[in-house]
């Protein structure tokens, strides 16, 4: 999917509507990726998002060891693959292929980012501290890149059980919020 | 609004579709209420909600003096609400008043919950570590109110700028995530 680099100060807009997000690792060249909706912007630029990746997760080790992750925001026609690699783990399935999920080189991470998504973050941990605790991870945004088309993306919002909603309705409302 | 309790370990099922929420809290007998959308889930149960809360909201300064809040979770009806209480700040204005928003009592803290919100979720910040680096408190949820109604509520998603998107089509995929 051709795609554009997107300026850091706009990557809150993708996050902070909540959308299901797929998190890649890669670790002794093999790339996983992982189904998350535990995830919220902590500040804009430079972007911060903190997200919650439990040890249970094959992907945990991967982010951990190599500090490095992307973040790919499907829509809402990718939601086989979605679910599909929120259901399997990556400790006994190559998820890009059984899904047909397109790695490709990231520009600042050694992380491939998956092609198929309309937008992806290529990330770095900037904090590990609540890690043991919580989970949760606070990376650092480097780069992101958004699809070149025109279309309006719809993405997938969980709301547990298998039961996703897809984006509705645009409303634009005078908000003087960032 | 006629509400029931809802058990906490469907709390998650409420944010983690990643809604716009308004975010309550009370000091010195005048409660206010701010616009939302930096969340995520952090535990399941007993439910955790990280939240980033700016030291220059109004807020700040009494979620950090009481230790006490609650999420109110709005649906698309109540947008202009929603988009005022972000554009004001409680410094100056009564907000509750301002927009028509009503209070009711909580019954396990004392920040009153919004009664024309389809959810709320009583808060106690249980890990305020982060928040002088980040502004993030986690909260714990320690009772949640739902809607008696049975009609889908179509909340908000905030995507910068004004934009709004209200939940649409639902599709039940089968997940195997709680």
């Amino acid at each position: 999917m051709p795609k554009r680099s997107l300026p850091l100060a706009e990557v809150y807009r993708l996050l902070e509507p909540g959308p299901v997000v797929l998190l890649a690792t890669a670790r002794r060249g093999r790339a996983n990726v992982m189904t998350m909706s535990w995830h919220t912007m902590m500040e804009f630029e430079p972007p911060l998002v903190g997200c919650v990746v439990s040890d249970r997760n094959h992907s945990y080790a991967s982010l951990r060891a190599t500090r490095e992750c992307t973040i790919n925001i499907p829509t809402a026609d990718l939601a086989r693959a979605v679910v599909g690699c929120g259901n399997v783990s990556g400790r006994s399935v190559d998820k890009f292929a059984k899904f047909g999920l397109t790695a490709v080189a990231s520009a600042r991470v050694a992380v491939p980012r998956v092609d198929e998504c309309y937008a992806n973050l290529e990330c770095r941990i900037a904090d590990s501290r609540m890690v043991a605790k919580y989970g949760l991870f606070v990376l650092e945004v480097l780069a992101a890149w958004i699809d070149r088309g025109a279309r309006r993306p719809r993405t997938l919002h969980h709301g547990g059980r298998g039961v996703f909603v897809v984006d509705g309705e645009v409303r634009r409302l005078p908000s003087r919020a960032k």
